[in-house]
C-alpha cells in the first residue's frame, strides 16, 4: 500500500523565542511526505516554481518520495510563508503569504497513481483538493486537513470534500469555528454529519482527542523541554498518522489508535528542530523508543490491579 | 488510615451559561471532603458562621466527615463566594468574596485527628496551611493546593509550607506563575526545588499532568457533551486523588497513577450539576464505571500486538 499526499511546497521564514531561519524548505505536503516516509510509500501531488532546485530536490529524494505528479512551473516562484511564533508556541501568527505557483494551480494526478487507496489532503484550497478526489478511481481512506482561512472563505466547497472524506484532521479551534458548536463532543458530532466518520482534534501541546462514532480517544502531546519550531508539527502528525493506517491497511480502532500515537511521536519529533532537521537523522529505533514512551506515559493498572 | 482536610466552606453564588444558583453549600474543604469520602475516612478542620444550620450539618454527615475540627463562630457570617463563568468553562471571574468567618481564623487541631498520617492543604491562606502542619505529629503525606492571590501575596510563606510537603497541587497557570517558566517540564522542576517531589498540574479539560521526580503521567479529562458548573472541580479532583492515596497507605508510582486517575473522575462527576448535587446520588459503582471508562479513553496497544 502506498499513499497520495497533495498540498504546498513552499519556503519559509521563520521566528521563534529560540532563533530565526529564512527560506527553509516546508510546506504542508513537505512536512506529511518525509514524516509519512518512515512508514509507507508516499507519492507527491504539488507545484513548485523556478526557484526549486536540485538541493530541493535532492531532499525529497532521500526519503524516496514519488515526484512523478510533481509540477515545476519556469515563469514563477515557489509558495513562500513567512511567521512568527511568541512564547504561546501553538499559534502562528502569519506576517506574508506569496502564493506564487500556487495560483492558478491544477492539479493533475499521474496515471502511475490513479490506483492509490489512501489520499491525504494537506491543507490547501478545497476545490484543489476535490479535483484530486474526482481523478482516483476507487479510493479506500480519503483524509481531509483544513484551516479557518477556508471554513471563513470557502465553506461551501470545503463541505464537498468533508462528503467524500473518511477522516478529518483539524485543530481544536477550527473544530468549533466548522461546527459552531463550544463544547468538543457535540463539534466532533456535528462535523461527523458533514461526512467525515472519524475526528480527529489536534490541540497542539494538550495532544488529540479523536472521535469514531461513539468511540472517543485521547493522547498526550509528548512533553518536551524545548519545542524549537512548531512550524508543521500538524502536519508530521498527519504523517505519523496516515503513513501508520496506509501500512496497516485495516482501519479499526486499534488501529487508528496506535496511528494517532505514531503522529504524536512524529508531531514530536518536528519541533525539536527548525524545518525539516530533526527528520534528516532520524530512525526507526527513534520512533519506536518514543512511542514506548507514550505508552509508559499514559499507562495505568486497571482498577482491581 | 483517614485524612485530614483543611480549607474553606463556604456558601457560593454562581452563574454558569446554564444556570445560577444562589447561596449554595460550597468552599474548598467542603468539595475535598465530600469527593475523598467515598474512598476514606475524613477529617475536616474548618470554620462555618451562624448562618450554617443543621441542614448544611447534614450534608456532611451523610457523607459520615468527622467535624470534630469544625468550629462555629456565632458572631459572623460563613465565608461567602460569587463568581461567573462565560463560555470559557476553564475560568471563573469572581465577583465578589466576603472572607466573614476566616478572617482571624486560628486552626485548632482537635486531640484526635493528631495522629493523622495523610494531610490534605485545600487552597487557603498558606499561614494557616503551615499551623496545621505543625500541629500534626508525624505527618506521612502533605498535600497542598494553593492559587494565584496566595503566590502574588504571600509567596514567602508558601514557600514555607511547600519545603514541608509532598505533593503540590496546582493549575497550570500558576504553575507557570509560581515557577516563573513557560514550559511545563521545567516549570515542575523548579517547582521540585522548592519541596514537593511530587507535582500534579491540573489543565481543566485537557486533564492533568503529574511529575513525579523523572516519572512524567498524563491522563485526559473525561470528554463530558455538558459541563453544568465547575466550582469545584478542582477540589473534587484532589477528594478523589488524595481518598485512593490514603486507602492505599502505600505512595508509589502506580497508585499516584490511579490516584489522578479517581481525580479525574471525581472531577467530572462534580461539574455535571451544579454545587455537590451529583454527589448525592453517586455510587461506588459509578465510579468504578468512569474509571473503565478512563481506561477505554486512553489505551492503545503496544508496538507490536
Amino acid at each position: 500500500m502506498s499513499i497520495l499526499v497533495i498540498g504546498s511546497i513552499g519556503f519559509d521564514d521563520i521566528k521563534t523565542p529560540f532563533g530565526k531561519v529564512k527560506n527553509v524548505l516546508g510546506g504542508s505536503a513537505t512536512y506529511f511526505a518525509i514524516s509519512a516516509s518512515f512508514f509507507t510509500d508516499v507519492n507527491l501531488v504539488s507545484v513548485v516554481g523556478n526557484d526549486f532546485n536540485k538541493k530541493h530536490f535532492d531532499i525529497f529524494k532521500k526519503f524516496k518520495i514519488n515526484l512523478d505528479g510533481l509540477k515545476q512551473e519556469k515563469l514563477k516562484k515557489t509558495f513562500h510563508w513567512s511567521g512568527e511564533y511568541t512564547h504561546n508556541l501553538n499559534q502562528a501568527n502569519t506576517i506574508q503569504t506569496r502564493l506564487n505557483v500556487l495560483e492558478g494551480f491544477k492539479p493533475v494526478i499521474p496515471h502511475t497513481y490513479k490506483n492509490i487507496k489512501c489520499i491525504f489532503l494537506a491543507n490547501i484550497d478545497p476545490e484543489l483538493q476535490y479535483e484530486v478526489i474526482l481523478q482516483i478511481k476507487s479510493p479506500k481512506i480519503i483524509a481531509i486537513d483544513t484551516m479557518n482561512y477556508w471554513i471563513e472563505r470557502k465553506r461551501k466547497q470545503l463541505l464537498k470534500v468533508f462528503k467524500k472524506s473518511n477522516i478529518i484532521l483539524i485543530n481544536e479551534t477550527e473544530a468549533k469555528q466548522l461546527s459552531k458548536e463550544i463544547n468538543l463532543v457535540k463539534a466532533a458530532k456535528k462535523i461527523m454529519s458533514f461526512g467525515p466518520k472519524i475526528v480527529v482534534i489536534k490541540r497542539g501541546e494538550y495532544g488529540v482527542i479523536a472521535f469514531n462514532n461513539n468511540e472517543i480517544f485521547t493522547a498526550p502531546a509528548y512533553p518536551l523541554k524545548n519545542v524549537f519550531d512548531p512550524t508543521g508539527a500538524g502536519d508530521s502528525f498527519a504523517g505519523g498518522f496516515m503513513g501508520y493506517l496506509t501500512k496497516c491497511n485495516i482501519l479499526n480502532n486499534a488501529n487508528l489508535r496506535k496511528a494517532i500515537i505514531f503522529g504524536n511521536v512524529m508531531g514530536s519529533f518536528c519541533v525539536e528542530n527548525f524545518s525539516l532537521d530533526r527528520f534528516k537523522n532520524l530512525s526507526w529505533k527513534d520512533i519506536v523508543n518514543r512511542f514506548i514512551e507514550f505508552k509508559k506515559l499514559t499507562h495505568f493498572e486497571n482498577i482491581n490491579d
